[in-house]
C-alpha cells in the first residue's frame, strides 16, 4: 500500500478571465473547482489509471471546504483516513488571464492544527501503516505543527519498515530529512543547501550529481526544472535530459512526477522506467491549465527524453 | 415590510496579499468572506441596526456555496423565501493588494436558474407581498431568466400597491424601467440612455436634471459617483454634493445607499433626511475594503454633504 499525506489540503478553485484588472472590476469567463494540495496531486496518477485502491490518504478536514473536500474525495474513489478539525480548510485559487496566457496561483495559509488533532491524526496513521508500504509525506507542515511533525512521523514509520518519501521544502524538509527517508525529492538550489554547499550557477548540475554520491541521503531525486533532474537510487547516479517546451502551467507537475514515479517502482522496481514515466506525465502536465494526466502526449514525450547512468555513489 | 430581492447572490472571498505576481505564485496573509449578491448588500443597513424583522429576502440558493450562504443567512438573522435550485451559486473573489492598495473584484456568472425554479420563486414572491410593502430589484438577471423577468414582477407588484425599487443596468434595467416602478436608481450615463439623450460632458448635472423633470419615472435616484447625485422623488427635483474622499474600495456603496435610503424614507417620509444618511453611509463605506456600515464615519461627513431642493418635475 502506498499511504499519501496530505497535510494541508485545499480546495482549488481556477477562475478564467480574458482580461485582469488589478484595480477594478473583471469579469470572468468560467471557473472549475478541484480537490488539490500536493498530496491530492500526488494521487492524480492513481485516480487517472483506476488504481486508487493502491493507495490510501492521510488529511485534515474542517469546516464547509472541508465538508465539500470530503466529498470530491468521495467522488474519486480515495479511500483513507480523514481527522475532523476544528477550523476551516484553505482554498488556493489559480486565476487564469487567457489573452496573456499568464496563471496567477494564490494560495492561502490553511487552518491551524490542535495538539489533540495532531494526536488523532497520527494515531490513525500509526494504525494504518504496515511493513513494506510506501509513505509520501507531501507539501508544506499546517499552521500548528511542530517544525519536527514530518521528522518524527519518517523516525517512527522507517522504525516499523514502512519507506517514507519526503517532498517538502524550508524547515519541514530540512527537519525531515534528519530522519533520513527512505527518498526525498528536492530541488537543486535546496539539496545544495541541505548539504551545505555553495551554488556555482556554470557548473550546477556536475556539482549536485557530485554532492549526490557523497550525500548521507539513501535515495535522493533533484529537480532541476527545465534542466532536468538527478538522481541517486539504490547507489546509482541518473542524469535526465528534458526537452524544450512550451510552459502554460507547471502547478502540479512535481507531484504527478512524484506519484508517477512510486506508481511505476511498485509495480516494476525499474529506476530507469519509474523515472522515465515520471517525467514524461509531469512535462505533458505542464501544457494544461489544470493538473493533467495525459498519457498520449507523455507517450510522444518519453522519445525525446534521455536518461542516462552517469555514476554510482561512493 | 420591506422585500429585497437578491437575484444572484455570491460568497464574497476577500483574500488579501501584500503583492500579487500574474503569472507566479502568490501567498495570501489573510482571507475573509460574506454574503454577497447586491440585494445582500442593500440589507447591510438594516443588519446593523439590528431591523432585520422590516426586510425580507428572496433569493436562490444552491449547491455547497448555496449551504454556506444559507448558513451565514441564518446567522445574520435575515428571514426570507428561499428557492433552492440545481445549480451552485457563485463566488466574487476580492483580491486586496494591500502595498498597491488596489482591489481587484472577480465576479463570476452564478448559475442558471430553470423555469420550474423560477415558477417556484415568483410563487413564493406574491404569497409573500402586501399592498403597502416596498420591494428592492437589485444587480443583474442570473441566466436563465428572461429580460422581461424584472419587469413582469414589478408589473405584477405595483398592480398590487407594492412600492417596487429597481436597481440594475443594461436589459434588466431597459426591460425594468417599461413596467414604471415607483422608484429607479441608476448612474447618470444610463440614465440619459434610458432617456435617448445624448450626454454633454460639460453640462452633464444640468442635463441630468433637466432630463430628470421630464422623466416618465415617478421617482429617481441618479447617481454620478464623486459629482454627487440628483433625484426626483414626489415631484421635487434634489441635488446632493459630496464632499472629496480618498476612495478605498467603492463597493457595495450603491447598495449602501439604497438600503439606508429606503430604511429612513419608510420611517420619516423625509426625502432630505433620507438622502443624506444614505449619502453619508455610502461614503463612509468607500473608506474600507470590506462592505462596511459606519455611522461615526458618515455623522463626520453629515456636515460636509450638501442637499439642496433645485426645482419641480413638469
Amino acid at each position: 500500500m502506498i499511504h499519501i499525506l496530505c497535510a494541508n489540503p485545499a480546495l482549488d478553485r481556477t477562475i478564467y478571465v480574458q482580461a485582469f484588472y488589478p484595480n477594478g472590476v473583471t469579469r470572468s469567463s468560467a471557473s472549475h473547482e478541484g480537490l488539490g494540495g500536493k498530496g491530492f496531486n500526488v494521487a492524480l496518477p492513481f485516480i487517472v489509471t483506476n488504481e486508487q485502491k493502491t493507495i490510501h490518504m492521510h488529511t485534515f478536514f474542517g469546516g464547509p471546504v472541508g465538508e465539500q473536500l470530503a466529498q470530491m474525495m468521495k467522488n474519486a474513489q480515495l479511500a483513507g483516513e480523514t481527522t475532523f478539525i476544528e477550523g476551516d480548510n484553505r482554498y488556493c485559487t489559480i486565476l487564469v488571464n487567457e489573452s496573456k496566457q499568464e496563471a496567477a496561483l494564490i494560495n492561502e495559509q490553511g487552518p491551524s492544527i490542535t495538539e489533540k488533532e495532531q494526536q488523532q491524526f497520527l494515531q490513525s496513521l500509526f494504525c494504518s501503516l504496515k511493513a513494506g508500504d510506501h509513505l509520501v509525506l507531501s507539501g508544506s507542515l499546517p499552521k500548528g505543527t511542530p517544525l519536527t511533525f514530518y521528522r518524527d512521523i519518517i523516525a517512527q514509520a522507517e522504525s516499523r519498515g514502512v519507506q517514507t518519501i519526503l517532498d517538502s521544502s524550508g524547515d519541514a524538509l530540512a527537519y525531515g530529512a534528519e530522519a533520513k527517508p527512505w527518498l526525498i525529492k528536492i530541488n537543486g538550489e535546496e539539496f545544495l543547501d541541505l548539504m551545505g554547499v555553495k551554488e556555482e550557477a556554470a557548473n550546477r548540475q556536475q556539482q549536485i550529481e557530485e554532492s549526490l554520491k557523497n550525500s548521507p541521503y539513501p535515495n535522493c531525486i533533484v529537480t532541476l526544472g527545465g534542466e532536468g533532474t538527478v538522481a541517486k537510487i539504490n547507489g546509482d547516479i541518473w542524469r535526465v535530459t528534458l526537452p524544450t517546451i512550451n510552459v502554460t502551467n507547471a502547478t502540479a507537475s512535481g507531484d504527478i512526477f512524484l506519484g508517477t514515479f512510486i506508481r511505476e517502482w511498485r509495480k516494476t522496481n525499474d529506476v530507469k522506467a519509474a523515472l522515465l514515466a515520471g517525467s514524461a506525465l509531469s512535462l505533458a502536465n505542464c501544457l494544461h491549465w489544470l493538473p493533467t494526466i495525459d498519457f498520449a502526449q507523455a507517450e510522444q514525450y518519453q522519445q525525446k527524453i534521455h536518461i542516462e547512468r552517469v555514476g554510482s555513489a561512493v
